[in-house]
């Protein structure tokens, strides 16, 4: 996993270069692109276009472009008028270092960039139709359909206390199911798309990402409400603050965890069809995300 | 131009139902997206995609994508952090009638569809190297090579003096091309590569959609001299009141009315190379766009 990351770290270099005309937007784009995040979902579509028995190195540009798509949605979420967050992976967030205007126009160039990145796939050999099927996932998991239906629905839960939100838990699956999860299931399908997995591999990649997706908003929740914001580099204990609908809030610390493990055990499922050989990088990313401590 | 209009209005009005999950956003998508704009990105795009031998209808997907991304960028030109706008198209803008944060969502949600939009053209029989990249020139002309370069420009370039700000026209004209230009030449080169258009056939398009689209802003920004708030149907005069760089700002309202003049001509001898039958479409946008009152 650290050689993957390494690799995915020096193709993310590679793709915001600081050419003419020399433009701020590049220089905040690679500001929170290059930040050091854990690279969770380009390690998972590389790995699922290595499951489906296409070749690590045809998925880098699309790896690549799910990291852009999630560092675009980071800047986004931290803005003034959202969580309004001054502090992410122990540095300052990019509107304050570059301003709001300029953190807005850089959420934008990512997702531009993570399109044009994917588009480019054909370039390694990729049929031109896969490409565009990608694309398609990518288009649906930043939209209403993903991350925008989320982050909408995150924002209007804020500030309910549980009696008013009726709903708990299923607002909250419904937030992580578009915010969280829909992105690490986009980051496995194209990864499957691209590797030329068949419609069944596909789909059973896509129910593995969406356990671990929700697994990862558990366990960031439960971390959320543990940890000393020095530790965790980002302002802790800010979700219970501002109101947030939790996993800890809704059912508590303890079936948070328990809920995390049985996702661990149903992502686990979705891999048994395939060759129990080349399931490990699967089955490590998974563990990874159940016991991270940051 | 008045019935391609209508098919227009009516193909958007039917890619953003308002179907389950009930958000906001999709609310804010067709308040902005069917506020009744000229059209000039969609009819450009058909009118290329006929030109050079395609049929109309596989082009509409590309034709309400270019819209769609137009919409989003008068949605984040108009936020509080941007140009602060609070009128536009004589209705109150995006983010007043919904808030920062839907008008920012909506922002995505729009490209995001536009992205889906445009690669369900193969739907229609384009083949799918050809939607594909018809989808790379819309990426580049929403990100660093297009769209978001132009905001930058032109919002460093807000509030200096013409002394302070030396580069006056060369600075303006980055600002345009990137920003009004890049966007209706993405629509003409997608209508042509949708249609099948040659590589030369491309070129030409391209170069005759840059003009009209400097075009289309030296006579914005004369307009917004002229008219009153009222006439016009947004905030009139702001531009000149924010110090933004305009052409009658650099080089007189006269002047700016002859580099129109001259643009449209231009715009015209990059047509010479096609059937001078099937040019009229191209013509006439020209001159509605020199001619246009509001």
């Amino acid at each position: 996993m650290t050689s993957k990351a390494k690799s995915v770290n020096k193709a993310l270099d590679e793709a915001v270069p600081l050419c003419e005309p020399v433009l701020r937007i590049r220089e905040a784009m690679r500001y929170t692109l290059l930040s050091g995040g854990k690279r969770v979902r380009p390690m998972l579509c590389l790995a699922a276009c290595e499951l489906v028995g296409g070749q690590e190195s045809t998925a880098m540009p699309a790896a690549c472009a799910d990291e852009m798509i999630h560092a675009s949605s980071l800047i986004q979420d931290d803005l003034p008028c959202m969580d309004d967050d001054s502090f992410r992976r122990g540095k300052s967030t990019n509107h304050i270092v570059f301003g709001e205007v300029i953190a807005v126009l850089t959420a934008d160039a990512l997702i531009a960039l993570a399109v044009k990145k994917l588009a480019t796939s054909t370039s390694l050999g990729v049929p031109p139709e896969r490409v565009l099927r990608a694309v398609l996932e990518m288009a649906k998991a930043v939209g209403t359909e993903g991350l925008v239906a989320g982050q909408e629905a995150d924002l209007a839960g804020e500030g309910m206390s549980l009696e008013e939100n009726e709903a708990g838990l299923e607002h909250l699956e419904f937030i992580h199911i578009h915010k969280t999860a829909a992105l690490l299931e986009a980051a496995a399908v194209i990864g499957a798309i691209i590797g030329g997995g068949s419609d069944e591999e596909i789909e059973r990649l896509r129910r593995y990402a969406r356990c671990i997706g929700l697994m990862f908003q558990v366990v960031d929740d439960v971390l959320d409400v543990k940890k000393s914001s020095e530790e965790l580099g980002k302002t802790a204990g800010k979700d219970l603050v501002a109101g947030k609908l939790t996993y800890p809030r809704v059912m508590g610390v303890e079936k948070s965890r328990e809920y995390a493990e049985k996702l661990n055990r149903e992502a686990r499922e979705h891999l048994q069809g395939f060759d129990s050989n080349k399931v490990s990088p699967m089955l490590s990313l998974a563990d990874y995300i159940v016991n991270r401590q940051n």
